[in-house]
């Protein structure tokens, strides 16, 4: 049964021959133009394909090809940067068609014969104390993985499908779930699919993953990267196998390892092909929000050209800190999620009385009598005094207030977008409906 | 100025010699009916005059007489009741009209020449210690004043007038003010009207008040009714000059001394009539819900026929009891009012979701994963999980639920008609308006 389901999900992601011909010959074909313009250039740059391709981890149909420049470390960042640029683009001009992203240094994204292709300027290091820029180790990663990997493809292959199927896959900062990488440490560590499965419980205890032994080979800096990653709150840390200084599962988060704890259980418990391949989750979010009876405050904004990764961790902070205003000022707030470009609050009740009460000190002292003198109406309740004062009833107002009189913890970068957001009630653009269904309905993080 | 003030005021609640001469009159002509009576019955019974027109410190047009009947202490208690109930219907008969009513003992209340007479049996006691039934005391009450009076009794109807302008007269459960006999103690104690207002903050410190030096006299019985006070936490405590176990203030609220506290500090400062004579406080409950944006809750019930001092406390248990079940179902609860026959809960808001989020455990416990089989839907929120659970929305279906289920603390005697009550929202009785006007508004312990 769980072997019969296995084979059928591999039938369907596994790549045949003939797709595996094609790649090769196209990744050859790419290597033969990025080497001619090389050769023009008169540089010294060796040409490294990465990734799930190169490491043959590739999903059936999952086809983007990264195609690094490894120049020598004798050059300066500067000059890789400009001279990288320089060359990606000249490979580029001989693609289809290719435009010019940035992360750290820019580099290029091409199209050829319909396949997505980065050529992505590097260091060619070859070891972690030689890199230099956050891509130099993907080199070093898929160096590691092809020696590794002992005939395992296919688990890994398993593995990324499954965490797809239940959400738990992609390390991207809005994300934070699986990384490509980190599940093939995990099959290579623990041997086999199922038997990554079987972990979710003993890995979260373990709490630490250290396949090639940093911690004896360089105790210091290795427990340097374990004592930050705990005081981070991190659901597990898995050492770089080709560099002690980072965790492997740095952007994993507890709740998408949340998912992967609760779905290893089912399918151990009861194997179905439906975990990899769910049916969709659609959903009407008005309808979610006419069952529940609760409300759903949207604020869309346009965040500066940042990348996400600057960008998303503070909108999340701003969101937090717009939760913990409106819960100071009376509404409660059941949940929040946010993107790029929205924060959702849901929240039980968007309209709150036109008074607010406070509570006043014991009348007979001292705190009673300027308390009495400080307000205009004054009451006793008890031994106490109380006073009301008039206050915006409608949830838009006040936010709008807290927004201007800029009264909330939030990111830098996006405070200024955020502080003209729109803001809007039981309703949110086409764009994001799917999204505000997934918050509202729960089935985000829902693991039952 | 001052003196101006209080002159002013006497002038109106002085009674003219013309009203004194009236007033006596018709105590002597009840006096006679009440002999020929007693002298029939063959009974040795001396008839007394008691409370504020016995005292001379009554306020012109207030003339309630009281008339006791006062048997030798032979007579057993059951006699007492039967032939002090036969007695007094029999004077009953000979006044205008009459009816029975129910004390600790009953009594008869008759009108003669307009005026309401109470006819009322008790022992003929010469002092605490021979105190049997609980009107007996007023005799000795009214004896101290006269003996200690020394011609102050205008100040104690300056001190009356103020007490019920200011809302703080009458020692009724259902209001918890100041007794006229407390009113004379004081002025008795201080010496003045003027002074007793000047030690409003002075007495709440001292605490103790003990006129007839009773902590001296007889120190283990007085700190016996000491301590049991300070346990109670009552504002103030005045040792009753004829009996140390009692607290003349028993029944005297913080809320009743926080509106002599505040307005005694008023007067003092800026004196006026006003304070005597207070415009009514009539006003329209709607437009304060409207005002507010809050919501009544109202409950109306048939209390057992008891009398209030039994039946008040327990409506108060009762609606506190509400208030908190409400409060643990989510409904924020303002304030609260009630009376023998109603509840009053002001509240934020009544709907509220539909649903209901709990909380759960750490997902990667044992406690985790008893919520996960417990539970239907479930999801992740950071390391811990959260289900929700459908709920009643409205607070008419809510309460209706806590009062058929009994989950509230109540008083015995009145939770049989309180589970029945009829539950109004956003309106109440025409016979409540006011009730409710004074309660939303906050004006009946309104100090500024």
């Amino acid at each position: 049964m769980l072997k019969m389901t296995l084979k059928e999900v591999l039938e369907s992601i596994k790549p045949k021959d003939e797709e595996r011909k094609k790649v090769k010959l196209i990744m050859d074909e790419l290597r033969g133009i990025a080497q001619e313009v090389i050769e023009e250039s008169g540089e010294e740059i060796e040409v490294k394909f990465v990734g799930s391709l190169a490491k043959d981890t590739y999903l059936s149909g999952d086809h983007d090809i990264d195609m690094f420049l490894a120049f020598p470390l004798s050059i300066p960042v500067e000059k890789l940067k400009s001279k990288g640029l320089e060359i990606a683009e000249s490979i580029g001009k001989r693609l289809e068609s290719y435009e010019i992203s940035y992360a750290e240094h820019p580099y290029v994204r091409g199209v050829y014969k319909g396949y997505q292709v980065d050529i992505v300027p590097c260091y060619n290091v070859r070891d972690w104390r030689e890199v230099r820029t956050a891509v130099d180790r993907s080199i070093l990663h898929t160096e590691w993985v092809l020696k590794n990997i002992k005939g395992k493809n296919d688990e890994v292959r398993l593995l990324k499908r499954f965490l797809k199927g239940i959400n738990a896959y992609g390390s991207e900062v809005y994300r934070r779930g699986f990384s490509g990488y980190l599940a093939e440490i995990l099959v290579i560590k623990f041997g086999s699919f199922l038997k990554v499965l079987e972990k979710a419980d003993f890995m979260l205890r373990q709490k630490i993953i250290d396949p090639e032994n940093w911690l004896k080979r360089e105790p210091e800096i290795a427990m340097k990267t374990v004592k930050r990653e705990i005081e981070e709150d991190k659901p597990i840390i898995v050492i770089d196998p080709v560099d002690p200084r980072r965790n492997v599962a740095a952007n994993l988060s507890w709740e998408r390892y949340g998912l992967f704890y609760f779905k290893a259980r089912e399918f151990l418990t009861k194997p179905s092909t439906e975990l990899f391949f769910p049916r969709d989750k659609k959903g009407n979010y008005l309808e979610v929000l006419r069952r529940k009876g609760t409300h759903l405050v949207t604020l869309t904004f346009e965040p500066p050209n940042l990348v996400d990764d600057i960008i998303i961790p503070q909108v999340e902070r701003t969101a937090k800190g717009l939760a913990r205003q409106l819960e100071l000022e009376g509404f409660r707030v059941l949940g929040i999620d946010y993107g790029r470009d929205f924060i959702f609050l849901e929240v039980e009740e968007i309209e709150r009385p036109r008074i607010k009460i406070k509570k006043g000190p014991l009348y007979f002292t001292h705190h009673g009598l300027r308390f009495f003198d400080k307000n205009d109406i004054v009451w006793i309740e008890g031994k106490e005094l109380a006073s009301e004062k008039s206050s915006l009833g409608f949830i838009v107002d006040v936010l709008e207030d807290i927004l201007r009189k800029g009264q909330f913890s939030a990111g830098k970068n996006v405070k200024d977008a955020i502080v003209g957001a729109n803001i809007i009630i039981d309703f949110v653009p086409k764009a994001l409906a799917q999204e505000a269904y997934l918050f509202l309905s729960r089935e985000k993080f829902r693991v039952k």
